[in-house]
């Protein structure tokens, strides 16, 4: 019997390049406050951490207090959680090898956990979402980028170096679209937004037919998805060959690794059956036939703005508590 | 302290479609008797089982007696290591699913393990080959067919269904060659045995050259490689294709996976560099960056006459000793 306090939320970190988002998160997966400031361009990682760990402690003190909160988690691009570093984000103003955790901890007093993007979301689907109670399942994150995490066994599958998922900038098509990665046909020049621009390009340069994706100058995939729904034929077709190349990926990565689901995540896995329904057919077409029609394909049910977050959430239960005393 | 004897032995046995060789082998991977018989065209596997029971017991006595023995292992297509069956086999003469391992016990009172060629070969070169000491490793088996098996964290992966690995039925050429699981481009048409003459055949009908691959009835993976060493121009561009196509899929398969090495078996691995080369620069003109450089081919050192009974035996050590009377 402790007559320690009962620890039973954590605070979960979402820094995108823009804003950074914090909120103070339950067991359960409640979020119970949020609050959220500009990233900010300043390239000293110590302004930023002190930024965030004030507003950590006022988000906490106005919240429960700071006895209720057994550690932190932190969901950010390029982030390695065996380390506990950022490592080289191209797109955040920090440049090399930045020791957040350690930094965190030291302002906090608290157990800090770093995860990336892909990491995080599928340790939330795991513990809150449509991957509940499943061993092996790989998600899927398709946005700026396309990235993927890899579950066995119930665990996160780092690979030799970290780099395990990498699905991204697999080779797609040989000889391809150049990628800013260097190589050419990743799959993330075709299914990631600026992937599905491209191939919108390509299909009205393609074809005659009128288009609204002919008067519109800023093209999103949204923008394509909701020109879907209003039967534009061009529009179709690209998110049909989107679809389609994602499903001969999908196929390749689960006749390797044959997991029980696929879990779709970020913007563009909002295009819901206008990308996912082609894609399923062209899975089923290029699979392993022993394991055709077994693999689930299932869209994420958190809100864009909760996913990360909840994410950051499971990363920060899944380090050991901290304590200057112990 | 007990008295029994300790058993420091074990029966590999490597069921192929011509022969079923068996051997005693020690904990070290020596062999240290064999011998072979016909695996027969009987359709009845209770009489192959009679049969292999009959050898397994005189190679025995012969060489250390029973009570040395530990174990069987069965090295053979289609084999499921969970159920211990052999399953719908489709170039053995036993339709279904065939529960060898039991039948294999219960006429030999000993424990028995059956695995596939990849398993058990990954195995063989965990405990004996050039995979000693790795954790995160893929098995290639590249000869009648294309398999793989994978290694994580020095455990065998199953995958959800038990079909992980199933990298010969990914997809290396969208709309390829018709394979025979009905999908079209699978790597299989392109890096096995069959694969390799169909490969060849179409160098030669798109080039004028002259070759000694075109005065050749039987041609085969061994004799293309023997024209290769001849300078045969036809010969090499074969192998630089086949080798080729092999790394776009191998890229795909680390940058999901990220394992240490890729270790190559089989009788078409015996290329060696005329396959290995352009496969090598292949892989690395087309796998994620970061991992680019990283990940070691490595040919297997077995005796291709070896590597499965010496897989047979590392599945016999795998199963728990039996005994009627425990």
């Amino acid at each position: 019997m402790t007559h320690e306090p009962i620890k039973t939320r954590v605070v979960g970190v979402d820094i995108q390049i823009d804003n950074t988002t914090l909120a103070v998160i339950d067991v359960r997966g409640n979020i119970l406050a949020r609050k959220e400031f500009a990233t900010g361009t300043n390239p000293n990682i110590g302004d930023f951490s002190s930024v965030l760990s004030q507003h950590v402690v006022s988000l906490v003190e106005e919240n429960g207090g700071y006895e209720s909160i057994r550690s932190l988690g932190i969901c950010c691009s390029s982030s390695n959680f065996m380390t506990g570093c950022i490592e080289n984000a191209p797109n955040l103003p920090w440049k090399g090898v930045v020791p957040l955790a350690a930094m965190m901890r030291d302002r906090l007093g608290l157990a800090v956990a770093l995860g990336n993007n892909a990491h995080a979301r599928g340790l939330g689907e795991l513990a809150f979402g449509v991957a509940h109670g499943m061993k092996d399942f790989v998600l899927l994150t398709l946005g700026g980028g396309v990235g993927s995490s890899i579950f066995i066994n119930g665990q996160y599958y780092f690979g030799r170096d970290g780099f395990a998922g990498e699905i991204g900038h697999s080779c797609a098509k040989d000889n391809g679209r150049l990628c800013g990665c260097g190589n050419k046909g990743c799959l993330e020049m075709y299914c990631s937004k600026k992937g599905i621009i491209l191939t919108a390009q390509e299909v009205m340069a393609e074809r005659s037919e009128p288009s609204k994706m002919r008067q519109t100058e800023a093209l999103t995939p949204e923008v394509i998805v909701s020109f879907c729904e209003m039967g534009d034929e061009l529009a179709i077709e690209t998110m049909r060959r989107t679809g389609e190349m994602l499903g001969i990926s999908l196929a390749n990565y689960a006749s390797i690794i044959n997991p029980e689901a696929f879990i779709f995540t970020g913007s563009v896995a909002h295009a819901g059956d206008w990308l996912l329904e082609p894609a399923w057919e062209s899975f089923n077409a290029h699979v392993f036939r022993n394991i055709e029609g077994k693999v689930k394909f299932l869209p994420s049910h958190f809100d864009e703005s909760e996913a990360n977050l909840l994410g950051a959430s499971v990363l920060a239960w899944n380090v050991k508590e901290y304590s200057l005393f112990k």
